[in-house]
């Protein structure tokens, strides 16, 4: 099986390295787009030819945009003086959904590592400091995971804008929403208990 | 978010419907795709329109090839005279993955089944008895799976091929190689108990 193979098992690979794929599952995706070329694998090229021609990072906050600024960035109404800093573009979209943020973000691309030698110059903090600046910024909310490295990097931010004055907050750590009791660990039902509220 | 999300919601959507991927999968498979556009995205879109300008079903066996006939059933070492019938084409793979089988396949593009009103006109049943004789076929082996529906179209397929004369046989059940007694189900044990041979 020369020719055809070839381009197949290429194609296969290439979506093994996909996060959460492997060889196997992979190999179930291509197999089902060869078998419906024209109701799913079409299609799928049009949408991600689409999307790579006009997807670019926005040049303010790091977001995905399809013009040098994104929606959030261009949007005036999110000119509401505070920027939600997280660590990657996924982190931006799950706060959207929440549809509670009304700022705007700042992506720093990554958290401060020691072990993957992940300095400060390798995340955009510098940007953020010129942006608390040209934008006014007076609230600076910290959404890092709650990782020895997102809190890492939420410490060395902190004192990196200390001299702007700005106010700089953290998202509340404790309980999710719908989580039980019974299955958190410790640290968290440690950290609800301290920041409880009157009820 | 105008246009960019409509764009890239569209495209997790397609990849939400593929098998072994929901919601959450997709979008970080998108994600990673739109942060890696040069080193991962764009060859993805080469590699998909490639095998989507060039994949089409085998038009004797119906395994995916880039021309009319596939490159086994074109493949004159493997005129063996046998043919082995399987479900879809990812049974195809596994047969050649096993490199042991050395004739042609017949890809019947499911299996008989009461419950998602599959019947034999929906197969590619016809086009097998056509080859037993075009072909000049002595065996035929079922590679169906040990569920109902592959039982059921097992036994339709014997029936079928009953008057050709041809030899027909099918895939042994027992421990597969690897497994543990221990984690096998009765009927497996049962099987091959039944198929047992000397020591
Ligand atoms: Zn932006
Ligand atoms: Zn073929």
């Amino acid at each position: 099986m020369a020719d055809a193979r070839d381009e197949i098992d290429a194609l296969i690979g290439q979506f093994s390295r996909l996060p959460g794929l492997g060889p196997r599952s992979a190999r179930r995706m291509v197999l089902h787009l060869l078998q419906r070329r024209d109701q799913a694998l079409r299609p799928l090229v049009m949408a991600l030819d689409r999307v790579a021609q006009t997807a670019q990072p926005c040049t303010r906050c790091g977001n995905i945009a399809t013009a040098p600024i994104c929606d959030i960035c261009a949007d005036p109404k999110r000119a509401t003086g505070e920027i939600c800093v997280v660590e990657d573009v996924a982190d931006l979209w799950a706060m959207e959904r929440g549809q509670v943020f009304t700022g705007r973000y700042h992506v720093l691309g990554g958290t401060l590592s020691a072990l993957d030698a992940v300095g400060p110059d390798d995340l955009h903090i510098p940007q953020l400091l010129e942006r608390i600046v040209s934008e006014g910024i007076r609230e600076v909310i910290l959404a890092l995971g709650a990782t020895v490295d997102g809190q890492t990097t939420a410490h060395y931010i902190a004192e990196s804008v200390e001299q702007t004055g700005v106010i700089l907050s953290a998202l509340a750590q404790g309980v999710p929403v719908g989580g039980e009791l019974d299955f958190l660990d410790d640290g968290t039902i440690g950290a609800a208990l301290r920041s409880r509220r009157a009820f």
